[in-house]
């Protein structure tokens, strides 16, 4: 529900709606974007303060929010969000491009990747140390050494970091070494994670999950700003079809639906959207057509030597390529990039 | 099964390997780019003119080819094909927009229609005289009389016309009025309509079924051009997944998938994609960014009023605007638009 | 819209209703089951009939018809369709066997089958005579000459035969062979041939597309008794999911769920629902236990050696342990077997 | 890799070949099945002992495992496994049927549904104390409160009680109540609470994911076998499709493709594969004709109070004429019920 305040209220006019929905026992969002002030009551049963706040001095009108997540909806946060992380800003006008390989796998292998990140323009590196692997005989990732040498590759390079989290337990072990922690897509309706990353310092990135609706995802985000962190990055990263030739199917409309639905930024996946080399370059492109706030991609130093994702990694020359390419399409968006 | 012939191979020698091949039974491809000519031998059971072929004068080499839709496939036809339709040049720099109403619905209609795509830059008028629906008892097109009304918005605009045929038997009629004919989705695999107009002599539009994988679109090509027709366009116009918001998800990255493996120009329907307003522009853009050779989308001079597919059909400003937004993204893809 | 007579509304009354309707350019379904008369009115516009109607001797109640597929729905039309072909009765008690070759390949091949199928207990016979392939390069099947076979295998065996049809040009022929006109699943929705078929003497067995919802297979068939030919049996034969392991996902919830809202038989075809031998019998048995009328399964004499769909055809041994499996299942259900 | 041991192999040559395969660092699965003994070898680089074991006394071949799952494949387990819960045993003749609500909400509640599950032949009780939900603003469960519940419920009734798990840190409290951990469809790869259950006495019930192929259920399950709990329980409950009428589809499939795989009980799930009350039935008999080992249903005693899952939850009367409908179809598949 949300209270629309007339323009003539007064702070204490406000102030008195904040406490009369806190009292009650729900949550506030206020905004106060283009000189309306909205002031949006989260919880369940918070149709029944209709009456209450209807009879309060200031309020206009008491209307119904549309959107089952109102905390990351667009209808008592009309602003779109940006995310600070260091200097990086994600949802700006700069391009956010996070790049580096599927999995830290030695000190050379990160702190070189991070270096050409960098020189081409990448803001962010990206790395597992815990992976999550369909097969309990798969490579599992380094665990802590590989947020150690995460943060080596940080204090070389100067860019911040992201890695997966794939147990509340380890919340405290990866916010000491990381800047942003990342859900995968197995993990989006892992909703005890979702509380844990709620619950803690960093922004996260949630990856859209391969069976989720886009509607899904924004109810996943939620559970994150209501556990306390506002901080969100959305993630499109390919859901599952009948399509054999690529890994997922980059379903790119969620880009724009997102956007039109939620404050929170949108970035786009190339790299397990489709599992293959050759298609990474064209859905970065099109993501970011269509209205993407960034991109994470997959590169490593060495793709035919890499411990996983070996058939969609750029190699260093594949990456300088894509950032060449993505500054025209960025421009033509009104964008920066690099 | 194709034969490099080498780069001293006399034309007595080439004439001589075409012969061979054909008087086995077999269809043959020639393409002679980059000074590199190869014979694709096209047929069930070509692989046994291997020895016959390996010691003709001239060869060099003998191979099998990977593809099972030899004719649209790049293996022994290299060079991208240009589709020409009177001044319109599908596959070339300049973006092919393709634009009109769902179906042709009156002169006035039509009319207005084909002169705001015109002057928006717009290069060809789209329209439908006979409408697949799904119920029986849904408008099913004016049919003749919507061929004849898209023949004099033609005169009036100089736009050639496309429109979809539903039916062998409805051929004759068609080609007399229109420059292209659409295949639907919905007919993708309806074979013994591919055979019918792979044996006329017009252009073919045709639109991936909403369950095809990529390969079998480029079966269902390989239908019409076996049937005697080189003439044939790709469209993406999304594919069913189990997402609710949107009618279908485009599949971006079928774009450079196909354009990889087919010198078949490749366009997007962003329309049909989506199914909604709001996310026709993004989709093109996306489209565009990844390699398109065109769009064909729905707009109709009064959105609210059209009998079918009211819910994303552009209006004329809608539609003005997305061209200016395209041209942005495609000079950032090195082509011209409008 | 359905008009609902009252218990005491004359014969005279009645008629009046229908000619009423029928007098406003409507069709008119009638049912008498239960002693409650319903009167059906079919067509777009019918709602404004109300006050008319509402207003006639004899007439109780008019109420809306909730499914857009008034012909083939339970709505007006309450009882179960039994449909018959010779001695076969599909939706009756007896579950229906329809059992055959993919392709009819030779005489030989077609009346070995005929005859294990027959001395099975098997009541219909299968086998394509035009095959819908996906590329044009696979046999297409003996066209005609299948067709004759076909009627020779019946004249030899008593068996009714079934076959496909894939264009409206071929209607009078096979109706001189054929006991049934199949619709494949990538024609349900080929407009043009389901009127066709709705336009001639045969029933007809409808597969459900690939990738169609259940409402868009009772929209088809609506196409077809609305064309005029109300003896329609549908068929449920798997639709493409992302499972790899499997050709197809049967979708056994359609049989329960199309029987509780049309008229219609359901019946299920395990062959092409799992495209592997091993899964055939599982689902058939499956499929009889969610309630189907029938199955249509595929069954060649050396399986090793057909031309088509190998890998799930059944072997005579394979075929005549299924059937005695099915009875048990049957028996269960409260119907016979063989 | 497995090793087959000769006909003659010594109880002093197999200890050693396994010595030998646990003493360069693997896992050892023997199985001793019709005569043959196998000797499966398990990890990382297994087949580097090729050479190593084809030359110890009484090993007849060494060959490799087809199946990346090699603990829960049949292949060196061929014998189908039972799990037993008290006097339960499920993959045995008699038909498993465990059947509770959605939700444990109060002690009437839950104890009225373990009563009437009883009464009518139910062997266990099913009921959530931790709810996965998609929204965060959704009843979560009563958590610690539930699991008290189920436990009195057990006490009145003897039903032992399975019940879902959520995170790894609620082992320890859980696994004091329950007699068996539920993983749900959403946490079916989550691998840390894979491993955290593999590594707890009780049996556990892994559900397919909502968009998991077959074979990555097979990998979930291995890696609760690998973490040391061999008891695992497979359950089909509907994947997630394109079609709308239901909210996931049965992959009836399933059921005999992972038996025919995997020596582990495969049980179904009716009330998830549809999410409507109708659909319950048929689908659970389809379940057990195509040769499931048990079912799981939602039965609540008052649907229309419930808090979730209210649209497919049965009736006690459902319930009740559910099981009499089963017992005729277990006993076509040789097995009872109730």
């Amino acid at each position: 529900m949300i209270a629309l305040l007339s323009s003539s209220c007064s702070l204490a006019d406000k102030a008195n709606v904040v406490r009369q929905i806190e009292g009650a026992g729900f949550r506030v969002v206020v905004s106060d974007l283009g000189g309306q002030c909205r002031v949006g009551v989260v919880g369940q049963g918070a149709e029944k303060l209709v009456a209450l706040l209807s009879d309060l001095p200031g309020v206009e009108d008491v209307r119904p929010m549309a959107a089952p997540y109102p905390l990351v909806s667009r209808e008592c946060h009309p602003e779109s969000t940006v995310i600070k992380i260091g200097k990086v800003r994600i949802g700006a006008d700069r391009l956010a491009v996070i790049a580096g390989p599927c999995a830290v796998e030695s000190r050379e292998q990160i702190i070189t990747a991070a270096r050409y990140v960098r020189d081409c323009g990448g803001e962010m590196l990206r790395g597992g140390a815990f992976k999550p692997r369909t097969s309990p005989y798969s490579f599992q990732g380094l665990e802590k050494e590989g947020l150690v040498l995460l943060a080596e590759a940080r204090a070389e390079t100067g860019l911040p970091v992201v890695t997966e989290i794939v147990a509340a337990e380890d919340v405290d072990l990866i916010v000491e070494y990381a800047d942003m922690l990342q859900i995968g897509a197995r993990n989006m309706q892992n909703f005890r994670l979702l509380k844990a990353v709620g619950d803690q310092p960093r922004p996260v990135l949630l990856k859209r999950g391969l069976m989720a609706t886009m509607e899904e995802l924004l109810l996943a985000a939620e559970y994150i700003v209501a556990a306390g962190n506002p901080r969100v990055v959305l993630c499109e990263r390919g859901i599952r079809s009948y399509e054999p030739a690529t890994r997922n199917t980059l379903d790119v409309a969620a880009i724009p639906w997102l956007k039109a639905r939620s404050h929170l930024p949108v970035i786009v996946d190339p790299s397990h959207a489709c599992g293959v080399r050759e298609l990474v370059q064209p859905l970065a492109m099109a993501g970011v057509a269509a209205g993407a706030d960034g991109i994470i991609v997959e590169t490593h130093p060495k793709p035919e030597e890499a411990l996983s994702d070996r058939e969609q990694a750029l190699s260093p020359g594949d990456f300088a390529a894509l950032m060449g390419q993505l500054a025209a399409v960025a421009a033509a968006m009104g964008r920066t990039c690099a």
